[in-house]
């Protein structure tokens, strides 16, 4: 049986909430450890009307999920009090400390998967620690390189660049950048996806992947040939596509993943068509992550109106690709 | 009844094939005038098999379509002969001139709309003549602002910036253009759509719409300021949204149409959920101008087997626009 740990971040927002729920949906043949705050865990599911019977989770005895509302949970002390619906930077290093030890668990063999709740990366930062994302702390954590994907039904979009701003996009794409993020893409698509030759689409950076130049030189100068070194490897790769031609389901009943050069290229595309039933995937990293593809919803935290679908969901992939 | 000019565009693409198809399309209470090279469209016509009995258009004498492989055509000379598939940039100048031939037409009053097939951008630039879009050429012509809308049920999508290299958008957008695009956007709405106060949501720049400055600052340097400006003077509109949460449909039910920043960030969704019954409107003219929503397809040209559902699409929209 694996064990999967889970954060439960931000804990002014819906993370304790969805795992309030969790804890009362019976899900085979798995492991559930929460890495949070165990006082609050408690008191939420309460307030929301799904009470939780807790134990302090040991390594020596591991008990399957079952979906009665009983939650192994790892307690991180909290900084200062919650008040649900506000984000408080003195929790910030709360927040950090349960990914701190997830990761510690995951890479010592403690836990098998991580997945995570929504935190709020602004908070993180106004509290002086330099944060962009989950993708980009685990990975530096891992010291590896990673690739945040995203997955739904008949979609998956991996992302050459993550949370940096949109004038720094352009320079940050470097044919080396591409070559890594395609091996990532691939290898995890082979070992994790069991895809024995999985087909990657990959986007051009400009409108109309540069128009053959006349709207950009970066599809010429970085993504063709990145796109040329990989497939000399022998990994099935196209492009580059526009990326107004490249979700056009045609074109996608063609690949296995699109990998968009920024954010926004890919996720606006995918929040569209499958929002509510997403998983996020981090790969490259030695174990396997998931995530929820929602925020923290804070307005709704402690109201019992959070929909736990997506947490869920992220726990059911997280063990579909530990099998 | 209403003219409408619908320009050939690209002879070696499936322009002339998707306009003698058109002239076996019955489409009530509209006049039909094609502009492009006559001796061209009545040979492709025949090579797949859709015939047309053509005549020279003259004002005089505007027949209703009816659907009956009748066409009235504007004639306009060829630079150099075409090979269906093999796009030419010695008849760059015969595109050109059709577009020209158009506007005048459109704001002298022959025509009452204008309706374009694809263009190759590329090969017009090739042949030294600076070209980004219709959409910009068409704003010039007439020396006007313009807004480049595309339309599917259920969602309508407005850029702030068109066909530029990714690396200019940042610097690009400004207070002042954003104000401008905003006004267009709600006028033409008002004036053409009949939508009497339109909501529109405005996406920001940077993933998560800059997470409050963390992640980019011109959403608080620049967007909100002109959404501040904007609502001041009665608009209705909302934002900066994170682009990854304003297609989501519980948020697009909200609006009437959302302003993506840039190209891609709008144009990879609509794609994705509407390739095919999408229309391309240009607003801020003069004139009411659609367009089909694909290209050239130059594979496919003389081959019988283009589709033609986006032209008439194009057709029926400015028809509506008209009313």
């Amino acid at each position: 049986m694996k064990t999967i740990a889970i954060t439960a971040a931000e804990p002014a927002g819906i993370g304790p909430d969805i795992i309030a729920m969790l804890a009362h949906t019976p899900i085979a043949d798995v492991s559930l450890v929460v890495i949070g705050n165990h006082e609050l865990l408690v008191t939420r599911a309460k307030q929301i009307a799904k009470p939780i019977q807790s134990y302090v989770f040991d390594d020596s005895t591991r008990q399957p999920h079952r979906g009665d509302g009983t939650l192994a949970v790892v307690d991180v002390p909290l900084q200062a009090p919650v008040i649900a619906g506000q984000s408080n930077t003195r929790n910030a290093t709360h927040v950090i400390k349960q990914l701190d030890i997830a990761i510690a668990g995951c890479l010592s063999g403690i836990y098998d998967a991580l997945v995570t709740a929504p935190i709020n990366k602004a908070t993180i930062c106004a509290a002086g620690i330099p944060f962009s994302g989950h993708t980009e702390y685990l990975a530096k954590a891992c010291d590896c390189d990673s690739v945040m994907l995203l997955e739904t039904e008949g979609l998956r979009v991996a992302l050459a660049t993550t949370h940096i701003p949109l004038s720094d996009v352009a320079k940050s794409i470097s044919c080396a950048l591409l070559k890594k993020k395609i091996n990532i893409l691939h290898n995890d698509m082979r070992a994790r996806f069991k895809i024995d030759a999985p087909r990657i689409a990959v986007c051009g950076l400009n409108p109309h992947a540069g128009e053959y130049g006349y709207l950009g030189s970066e599809e010429i100068e970085v993504i063709a040939p990145a796109i040329e070194a990989c497939a000399a490897q022998g990994i099935k790769v196209l492009g580059p596509i526009s990326a107004d031609t490249a979700f056009v389901p045609k074109q996608l009943a063609q690949c296995d993943a699109v990998l968009a050069m920024y954010h926004d290229q890919g996720l606006a595309v995918i929040k569209c068509i499958g929002f509510g039933n997403i998983v996020n995937i981090t790969l490259g990293l030695p174990f396997v992550r998931t995530s929820v593809d929602h925020g923290t919803a804070l307005e709704l935290a402690a109201s019992g109106r959070a929909n736990a679908q997506s947490l869920e969901l992220a726990v059911r992939r997280a063990i579909e690709l530990l099998a």
